[in-house]
This record gives C-alpha cells, structure tokens and sequence, in this order.
C-alpha cells in the first residue's frame, strides 16, 4: 500500500540514492536550458570561473534531486506533486564526477481545510556529494491523498 | 557593457520571450528527471490524471524559464549567479502545444556588507502561457557585480 498522509511522521528522516554526475550530462543539461559558460564551456571555467572547473547548472542539480526522490521516496507515495518549495539555495556547487545522495526530513504536516481527502507535507531536503558538502537544500510542499479523509490525523 | 548592480532599478520590470514547449521535450526532460506518470506516459495522462493532459515536469516548467532568462535578461549582466530561489509555485501545470514567456520585476537591492565589489538582487518573476495563465512564479535571489565598489548605490 503506498505511503498516505496519514503514514508520514514530522521528524521522521531517510538518506538514500546515488546519482553518478558526468560533464556529458552537465554540458548537454547547459546546452538546453542553462547556457552561460561556466555550465558549457570546460576550458573556460578551468580557467576563468570563480569556481576553477565547470560546474553544474543549479537547475540540473534540482533536477538530479528530483530524480532521486522520484526513484526512492515517491515511488510508492500516494503524492499529487509539490505545490511549491521554498528556500531552494545552492551552497556549493555541482561538479562533474561527484555522486549525489538526498536527505529528506519531514518537517511539518498540514490537512486541508476545504478538502478532507488530503494534506500538504514540508519537508527539509538536502542533497550532498559523497564527501558530505551540501549543494542543494529546499523546502518542497508535496500534496498527499489521505486513505481516511475528514479524521483526525 | 553589461548591467551591473549600480544598473538595476527597483521596481522596473521586463517581460520577453516565446520558448514553444513540445511533447518531446516534456517526454525527454520528464524520462530523464521526473519519470512519474503524468509526466511520461501521454495515454494514462489524458485519462487518469487531475489534468487530463500530459504535463511537464515543474522542474522543466523551471528549466524552460531559466533558458529564457539566460537568453533575454542574464546574456548581457555581470551577474555571478543566483545564491538562491525563495516561493517557487506552480499554480497551473504546463503542457505540450503552449508558448512560454517570462516577467521580471526587481523587488529589492542589497548591497554585501562584507564584500564591497559585489550585491544580490531580488527579483519577482513569472512565467506565463500565450493566453496570460501564470504556471511558475519565483524570487530568485541573484549575486551582481558593482562596477563602483563600496560607493553608495
């Protein structure tokens, strides 16, 4: 049975995942949707960036979280998707050949006031690379259908 | 020259853009980030979903938007990136057949106590649909450079 609103615990934290970055996904990641040169250029950055190496768009180090969460935390969710996230920041940036790993902590849980059949969950999320240094962490505001709508949760 | 932080001014705003959003791009971005089922799978979309329509991933709704960001208003700034996004929405999903473009307002300059070459700029920004439905609303919080260091803005 897939995970309800009424399954997820405030305070309740899993780890898990691991997402191989490689400059091909970086560059072709850039090349589409973030093409500024410190994301699709490799001499350049080696060279000019504040960094000293080609680095990850922002957008593709959310996306590659969300491919994490997809494979191991809302595989089995009764989840309509995220109404929003607050407080995404990026403290370091992605580089090609690091493997990311997700944190997610359940921060709080919210029922609907209009619509008994759901709840809103906050959550904390945090990905790292394999030396623990944070790149990502966010606040999504994910939609649960509950399996007892209108009871006390 | 680019704009730099002493070139912003709060409360300007600037729409520009048209970035046609197609089913094999959504299929693509959504396989590759986001395979859940409304994302992936046109036929149960259209029958099972909330929606009734295949529907992009928001973090391709994001994606598409920082593209036309990166083309229309970053291309020609000495901007460092961005530190961070606050209230990020999706208060419509977007689908395959629609016209993307994109509002910036400035909400906020603040120059960096610490370093006197540099600020962050707040902004508002909202992309919309041919027919003017909001799908992404966002506050990203950018880094410019100040090319008069640490004299009043």
């Amino acid at each position: 049975m897939p995970v309800y609103f009424e399954d997820v615990t405030v305070g309740e934290s899993q780890s898990f995942g691991s997402y191989d970055v490689t400059e091909a996904d970086v560059l072709a990641f850039a090349e589409a949707y973030d093409p500024q040169w410190f994301h699709t250029d490799p001499e350049r950055a080696r060279e000019e960036s504040l960094f000293g190496s080609l680095a990850a768009s922002g957008w593709h180090t959310a996306s590659m979280t969300m491919r994490l969460l997809v494979d191991n935390h809302f595989a089995d969710t009764a989840s309509y998707g995220a109404v929003g996230v607050d407080a995404l920041r990026w403290p370091n940036p992605t580089f090609p050949g690091e493997t990311l790993s997700v944190t997610v902590e359940v921060l709080e849980k919210t029922p609907s006031e209009s619509k008994p059949d759901r709840g809103t969950v906050r959550t904390r999320v945090t990905t790292e690379n394999e030396a623990g240094e944070p790149k990502l962490t966010m606040e999504p505001i994910v939609l649960y259908a509950r399996h007892t709508p209108g009871e006390p949760t």
